[in-house]
């Protein structure tokens, strides 16, 4: 299968938050961002793999610093790493405040792992990764430190249920 | 600070699924699901610190199966470790299918750090948790697995791009 | 046709009430538990009779205090009665506070009359039911007190219709 | 206090059904003529009683016919009737189809008890309805009826737990 | 084609609005306004054309003061003038302020022009409008001079873009 | 007051378009487009402007081809003109669609004009806007015909008016 770059499927979401999306804090809810985020890496998939995917599993989402309501969000995605039939997808999300009085705040960061099916649901096979810039190759070598990390990390959880 | 018994938190939210809710797959939307885990997390981490708090991180949320309109979805969560700061909620999804055909499915996994915060949004100190059963000794222990690995993978990811 | 007991059905839906369902005063909109206990009686029934209903009426709904965001509410729901095509639904609906002060708060109770309907809409027969505790003894006798004057109370109706 | 007649709170909604107010049988939810019927008892409320009010219960609703996606749908509501902190407030729904084929067809009616409030939420006393047709008058002594009906059933549940 | 008269299709809508409608002043947003004038639009012109209609384009809309949430929206609307295959529907919007204390307020008009298109999306003919009134000559006359400034303004843009 | 440059404040929203904005002939509602126009130069005015703003109208908006679900939609919105209080902004949307086998579509174009408000809502000077390129003189050249167009159309109607 013929590899892509990852500029052919990178994404850039806008969106103001309006008062409908607040927590009881008043700020903008952690699940309003999870959702925009997971709703992004389905479209970045689908153009990586050109077809429909499904999302496995959020390997880590860290949230920085509330949003406010009239903040201008931007998600920033793309295809992180590739495997036969899963794919990384990293989502960079960054607020400008309404006065933009200082330069865009980085509010949160994702790594949400695919896999691509066929209609019957099954896996199938994905494209490589091809990195365009010293950055994509940052982000791959990123994508397979984590996914090492995770791999480790189930193993420990299940020999520590055999043992116990 | 005297410690609290995972059971004094612990907290099932049960909610039918709508086709108000689904991706364009005909399925439960996964950004819904991760929006109702944030919701629940935030109040079984008020309950244990008797206050407000934030969500720094979902460190790990895993989807099995897919969500189907007409489940009725059980979200159990409760508090699984406590730092001096931060809380690991822990959030099972399981699903009724509408005929019920089958025994509930276990859909979904998630694991969110949340900080107690003051008015201020400052972090402020948690009660310990006093695991109540051998099932809350094990998750306690789980947490401790994952936190161990969420650090590791951070360092190994900021030594990589030192070196880059 | 086979009796089911009570318990076969039974259903405790358990949901955050968020600041998006107020009404003007600042309180959950009443509307808002009309819209899930209708859901959940639907699903009840549909357990109940292993198919399609439709809701006939609400026959009483009572609102105590009120429901305030922040409260995880709760709402019980089982089959109180069964007839040849219809069935009562009882709804009881408790709110655990934000703080938990107090024990749970009875809210709200609602009594719905579902028919069961095959696929062109039409009545199909629905099961017996068989109560299983004194409870359901209770609530299966209050269904039929409530039935009464509700046929006795659309005969009055009906008649001061006729004289005048 | 002085009298009001039912001409000076009467109110009418029309609104325009999509296909997001929608059930699992693809006609419009219960759930939703509920809230809007609900909405609409409390501006009538408000408007005969000059300030907030809280609904007490749903006296009685009934559903008709399914309203479909497409349908203008009309809810036609008045105070029925006054006590000397509560009102009834009637509420009639109509549908046009979308080709209008027919005559608007007489989807649903509701009748809901509310009380005047203060600002602590104090019931306070409203004025007296004054009919201003016979139609009004018949509504009239039609609430007097259910009201009539609703005390002698909540007698009779209460009777029956007395003996049990 | 028969001409049908502007009474066979005029449509007025009331709805109440709340606070899950406002912009970040409080009041409510103006695209809730577009969006229910945009669907009454719709409503109207499959009234008149007998079958589905897109809009074209939203000639002009002038919101002369704010809506507030409390307040029950009318949206006043009919078919001003048709042409072949498209139609001019005016929108006249009042509100009912909460107290009343002054009569309906003149919110806001809106003049869209739509399409009758058949299955495939292609325009079909529309039956031309019978004014009913003195009322409707005046509408159809207006609704002619926006068509002339609109084909005006558009062939001095293209001509300035031409000389450009 | 010192003039400032379009770029100052021009701002791009993209958003993918899910299956609860469609109208009932399963495209993007219009009225969904509309909200978010409405929305994004209520942004857009608020940074030229350095502070509140109202719609006072939509100028006109056109829709030129249907909006898919499934796309993701661009709007590109910069101020075009500005006058004592007043400004005009310009939204050009686009859509990529799912599968991107063409360029981006052109699907709607919209032209508003919004007065910058104090905190009484009463209009307050604006400053200058200074083109930045042949382009933004071309979109300045045009706000002005609109404008020119726009008076006399209303002197036109008055006309008609005062001769009836």
């Amino acid at each position: 299968m013929k590899g892509k770059p990852t500029s052919a499927s990178r994404l850039t979401l806008s969106q103001i938050m309006d008062d409908h999306d607040t927590n009881l804090m008043g700020t903008v809810h952690g699940g309003v961002l999870m959702k925009l985020v997971d709703s992004l890496a389905g479209v970045v998939s689908a153009r990586h793999s050109e077809g429909a995917s499904v999302t496995a599993s959020v390997d880590e989402m860290v949230f920085r610093v509330p949003v406010r309501v009239g903040d201008v969000l931007h998600l920033h995605a793309q295809v992180n790493w590739a495997g036969s039939t899963s794919m990384e997808i990293g989502v960079r999300a960054t607020a400008d405040r309404w006065d933009r009085a200082v330069p865009p705040v980085h509010v949160a960061s994702a790594y949400l792992v695919l896999v691509a099916v066929d209609a019957e649901g099954r896996p199938r096979p994905v494209p490589p990764v091809v990195p365009d810039t010293g950055e994509d190759r940052r982000r791959y070598a990123e994508a397979e430190i984590r996914r090492t990390h995770r791999l480790a990390r189930r193993a420990a959880i299940t020999a520590s249920r055999t043992v116990a």
